[in-house]
């Protein structure tokens, strides 16, 4: 803070600057700062989420992907909260863009970085695993069974409800708001993991699809890990903004 | 707030259509919110809970289930807690009820809203596993080994004792009441199917039984899910009122 | 409250029966409270312990006992502890008291009380598991390989000494005392029981072991459980005085 | 507090003492009670990890390891953390110092504790555990696949990267600390061990590598646990300094 004291007894060329720099420190701050935490976090998230699938082949049940996810999204959204709201889901974005948790501009921005970061995790996770042991789980990718079509896209609409409603009762709706909310979403997520992984894979958030289908070219059924979630998260914000948001967040009463 | 500070330049008319609208609203948010609330969170616990159970075939011990119950109990009542109270099971609204925790024109609307949505719950876990994998499991209802009925009652009756002893201490009784009350009460149902599992299944709540009872059309021994998790209740009610309650909680001295 | 208001204008009589009252209540609020939660709460630890251990027959590793054993107790203790101090281990109150976290007369009946509820927790899990499913695990019963002795000893002196400074640093010590104590306490015997389970058992509670060998009525080698997490208390109450303790608890410097 | 009282009527002589101890209680306080307590916490730390790596044998995935690193590490950061700042590790140091989270001076000796707790936790581990199950699992050093040098490399900056960014976003960055930041870090750890122990081990800790390589005389591929994790510490410095850290952390705009 002793330059900002400085510049007040700088010349006018040099404070003109400060009020430029300053001007730009805005924009970065609530702009690009945001989007770069966004892609970073949930490269982050990605990337682990996608290792850990892979190190778990040769184990039974799903115990350490669904730990793995819950752990690495909750940390991230407990300290990148504070700077982006720590979405790293477009299901999440959009969810909380309908429910007034965020501003209309960011909403694609946050979807393109959450889709790039999505990329560069399942790529690096491609970077440090042999290419047999990648390709045998797919890298990380979802994957239906052909028979189970409707009842996974149905899962998926379960458990992104679930995992929104989440996000919005304790991070965005005033009366049920929670400095626990990070890691009830994370937790969510674990648990969710646990309900669904051997019907749908228990994805709940496009990105998280989106990355290892390019980084593993693995596309079939991928419009699940979109519409699932999607609508999942309308159903969320039908339910709070008729039912359990409080005034302000209730549409009618 | 903008809405409110209109009405008051508002017609005579429309004033009192705000004074009708404020106590229709008092209406939904001190009975009607809380009642639905039981409902939505009792039906993702309940689904959560039976999937994580068909879930986890093929796997060793119980883990997955313990977990997945615990942190899907615990999120939500961190979040929905403030609204309804987040009982999410008959006998912990019972116990509320007995240690002054809860008032008596909620306590039938409650149960009711549970079992409900323990049925809710239930129906999305059979909707979205194949019906093969669904039966094999019961659905994640519970079943008893005929010649441990009361062992499993007893089971259940302690179980439900520690169970509704943390609700009561962490959330109703002044002296000891903590903003960490929601995972207390979660993990405590996590630790206790590890102690209890392959021998009651530690339901500790009708409305988890309940649910998947009428989805699996299973009722072998489904009393000992409404007896054991009631005496539980009535364990605490009476060790708290005459030993660990504080002052204004307890009968005498 | 209005019971104490009314006592203003009643007679000096009965105004003599509520200071009799108030100082019986206060007796009990000092004294009797916390010894039967003492004795409460250790019987629940307990039960958990022995019931998890054999709950978790058929398995592969410990991650059932030592969750259930560390939930269990951050969550005991997160809400007895504002009541009793929440120790539920004999090793904890020897160094709460030379720690001076603790006075002295309390410390016989709260070990007293422990060793009560060790038995009646381990008398729980006797009554409700079949009798060869419970001879089988000796009851959650501790054993020790023959010629580990030495080993297994060491073994419980250096994972009580982690646990003894975990509740020491989190609970008593001024400087560093947090909210979190509980579940750092509860953690800590999980990591414990992760890295000591395969040699001793990592049972750091002599009121944990004396439980089930009463119930069980198995006694091998029972003394390293008292030695050993004696011992550790013995090492943590030294660190801390010497080294890590904040002014007010270090005796030199 | 009495003491300090008591000196203020006491003669010059004792007077002069007790200003001769103050300056010594300070300089005990600033820097001999951290650095011992970056020895004590690593070296249990060290000690947990070791042992939980041993005691894994024979069981399926690393969930026993990955939670043991976890708790350990964050219930040691919440409590010693206050004291030392909770590095127990030379990549969190060097980083701590690089984004102004440090004092030079106490860089090396901090680096020189945590290498004496790592040799002192892995002694422990080789004192408790018979020599065959200790030589069987190399006493919990690490091993790399020979031809996946460069993958585990890799893995270790990655994973290093994303620990690092959450000790200084939660523990330094001012804009983003929290009180979580403890379980934040440790539970990075858990979560990066389900990513990458099958491939590097998943250390991130060169004192976590020198330990048991020490006392397990285990020196293939060490360079990897110091290469990796010091590469993936000057990441998070720059991504910290230049994009996410606040106004006083970055070193543009
Ligand atoms: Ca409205
Ligand atoms: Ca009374
Ligand atoms: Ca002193
Ligand atoms: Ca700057």
């Amino acid at each position: 803070s002793g330059d900002e004291i400085k510049h007040e007894v700088f010349t006018i060329t040099e404070a003109t600057e400060g009020r430029n720099t300053s001007k730009k420190r805005c924009i970065f701050e609530k702009y690009v700062q945001p989007c770069l935490t966004e892609l970073f976090g949930t490269s982050l998230f990605v990337f682990v989420g996608c290792a850990s699938v892979i190190g778990n082949v040769g184990t039974l049940g799903v115990i350490q992907p669904a730990v793995a996810h819950g752990l690495a999204l909750g940390v991230l959204i407990m300290l990148f909260g504070q700077i982006s709201g720590g979405h790293f889901n477009p299901a999440v974005s959009l969810m909380a863009f309908l429910c007034g948790g965020m501003e209309l501009p960011l909403l694609v921005p946050y979807i393109v970085a959450q889709m790039v970061g999505g990329m560069a995790g399942a790529g690096l996770t491609k970077a440090i695993y042999p290419t047999d042991k990648y390709a045998a789980s797919l890298g990380g990718a979802f994957s239906v069974a052909p028979n189970a079509l409707a009842e996974s896209c149905l899962a998926e609409v379960v458990m992104t409800t679930f995992l929104t409603t989440v996000v919005c009762m304790g991070a965005i709706n005033a009366k049920t708001r929670s400095p626990w909310a990070a890691f009830c979403i994370g937790l969510t997520v674990t648990a969710n993991i646990f309900a669904g992984a051997t019907i749908s894979g228990a994805c709940m958030n496009p990105a998280r699809a989106f990355g290892p289908a390019v980084a593993a070219n693995h596309w079939s059924n991928h419009w699940i890990y979109w519409v699932g979630p999607i609508c999942g998260a309308l159903v969320t914000v039908s339910f709070i903004r008729l039912m359990f948001g409080d005034q302000k967040t209730r549409l009618v009463l």
